[in-house]
């Protein structure tokens, strides 16, 4: 049996670079950057106007001038129009190109407005004011965005902004989530007084979903060579194996042999953790990962949170988000020599301090608990008391 | 000119309920549900074994028996099968319902197995050990899930285990974004010198996407009865629309009296704020919203977080998290009579407290800088000076 920490060191060690594809730019939102993209022109391209008002130039009002003819009237798109007097403006508006005879912009509300003449009504005027500078924000050829950066809304403006259209980003594993066991039917099926229905494979479908990652499912019956038949078959066509349950010492367990005869070579075998203890990880010679988990689900979820995430982000090349922590909020005991998950509601107390309320369920299966919390928190395998006040690390999922 | 509250309260007083519809529970992820959901048996259904082992009665080893004749193998999924000798027992495995003639399983690692026997190899048997005892975790007819819930991955499991395979969710409202403006052209045109590329419709767009809203996108040209016959076409197909610019003083912003015409009832123009001060807003008389955003893109991404995605929350029936706090990381002062929204990163320091790095950008205009930052840090009207320490409320953007 290893520890968490070194399960961790096995998994983030099998990280893979699955390349990259150009996908439209579209389709981008949450994937993650495998090129760096520049600015083809300066941000924004040309000195633009950021209110409706007039343009002058301000030596104008330097000399005293405060009544300007409208010499003409320019809208944003417009190819801008020049005074060739002092005493003359352009009227102009938000999103215009600034003329180059002209430096500063005065907006409606500073002015009075008639026949043909724009008088000011303010004194306070700053030459250079209501600009928007080109290349402020970027210059022509800088990065505005990187490899290894995730793709989100606010990216996405930035893209659009200089017309990448299609995008080269980081490819995602292809991952399959087996179940397996003659004693689970599938949701839409009646189950027998002692059958069940599939559910655990769902939600890690849910959570690859949370993930941008289209999973495929499949289901293994209790038969020796459908297993190891199948089993081969995604060993050829997927990247990632996701298993839970199945791998145990029980009688009619196949799986673990079909694994070593088609040369999936086991990386470890249970972990000093609860939930979660028997989770089986393992690697096939030509690439494919196969994660294990318990038939547990709450195990299962808790280990996709702490090691398939986490492999996950390593091999697409995404940067990690820090590491939460939060304090814990009462006192709890667990006398066992794993490292202990607890389930727990996460709050923000007046202090702005992130807080983990523990919520009791009835056993490390029970998946009804888990909905009313929303991370886990990792207590020290070395400890058995922990005091409420205490800071540890949190696994948080939505 | 109204207040940040007020224009909150006058755009939530316009929460609508826009029904509910049935999709198939595979497609239900990060939706909000319009139905409560009742357990159709017991969970588990069954006293359920939760270690691969033997099963006793534990009046045997009260009496002193500690060698078991196996009289049978019970597998996950098969019917139970009974004992009918005190020093019998049954092979049985995880997942298996327990046999009524049965009440503790022994788990394989407590044992030494050898032709047909099973001997205990400790003295630690507890009557009633590792089992899962049926309607621990729901009773027949009790809910797993309410009405208003949001559909993450752990209530995915709890649907799919009650054989739910549609479900009636709450419909998202039929949302269009229109830009406008002859100087925005497509992304994958050239821009001319003094013209730029649309970039805000989708950031708008990635947003919605993120609730799940899959928004068409529209642009205006600078044509007066052009823009009349397309908002009359939204204000017939959709339930709201969603403008960023186009509604300010400009000599050519058709659209204010294109709505005004249109029946479009303005029930706000200006709110005390910075970015977004010239955020409009307005309800047609058959019921559908307008939400007219400042061009400044900033300006737009501040208000879809601040007023929209609350009135879509509040619209959809989802439960709202609480609101976030953090601690202000550095002086900051703020001479106008607005609300500022600032720029921030979060981050956690060593007390587990969220803090706000304010990051200054180039002005409300430069998205290039909301790149940096994930949150708006909203600091109170009446204020002028923000120490380094203080408390304010966050809006978090991914």
């Amino acid at each position: 049996m290893i520890t968490v920490e070194e399960a961790e060191k096995v998994i983030l060690a099998q990280a893979a670079d699955y390349g990259a594809e150009i996908i439209p730019f579209e389709l981008s939102l949450g994937r993650v950057l495998a090129e760096n993209i520049k600015a083809d022109r300066d941000l924004p391209p040309f000195n633009r106007v950021t209110m409706d008002g007039i343009a002058v130039n301000y030596n104008a009002i330097e000399d005293g001038v405060c009544t300007f003819k409208i010499k003409a009237t320019q809208a944003a798109g417009d190819e801008p129009v020049d005074i060739e007097e002092q005493d003359e403006c352009i009227e102009i508006m938000t999103g215009a190109m600034l003329p180059g005879s002209v430096d500063t912009i005065i907006r409606y509300e500073d002015l009075s407005l008639r026949a043909g003449l724009a008088t000011l009504v303010t004194n306070e005027i700053k030459r250079g004011q209501n600009i928007h500078y080109k290349g402020q924000d970027k210059k022509h050829n800088e990065q505005v965005a990187g490899i290894g950066q995730l793709i989100t809304p606010t990216l996405i403006s930035m893209i659009a902004s200089v017309g990448e259209t299609e995008l080269r980003v980081k490819k995602l594993p292809r991952v399959v989530i087996l179940s397996s066991g003659d004693e689970l039917v599938d949701i839409d099926q009646t189950p027998s007084p002692y059958q069940i229905r599939r559910s655990n494979n769902y939600t890690v479908k849910a959570v690859l979903t949370q993930h941008h990652i289209d999973a495929d499912m499949l289901h293994l019956p209790d038969d020796e060579l459908v297993i190891k038949k199948q089993l081969k078959t995604c060993l050829e066509n997927y990247d990632v194996i996701l298993l839970s349950g199945g791998v145990s010492m029980g009688k009619f367990d196949h799986i673990p042999k079909a694994l070593e005869e088609l040369k999936v070579e086991q990386l470890f075998y249970k972990v000093q953790q609860r939930p979660g203890k028997p989770f089986w990880f393992g690697k096939h010679n030509k690439g494919p990962l196969v994660f294990a988990f318990p038939g547990n689900p709450v195990a299962t979820f808790m280990c996709l949170h702490r090691y398939f995430l986490p492999w996950l982000n390593a091999s697409i090349g995404k940067k990690q988000k820090l590491a939460l922590s939060a304090v814990l909020n009462s006192r709890i005991s667990f006398h066992h020599p794993l490292k202990y998950f607890l389930q727990v509601k996460l709050q923000q107390n007046e202090y702005c301090q992130l807080v983990a309320i523990p919520v009791e369920g009835n056993g490390s299966g029970d998946f009804a608990n888990l909905t009313d919390t929303d991370a886990f928190m990792e207590l020290p395998l070395e400890r058995n008391e922990f005091k409420k006040g205490e800071v540890f690390k949190v696994w948080p999922f939505a």
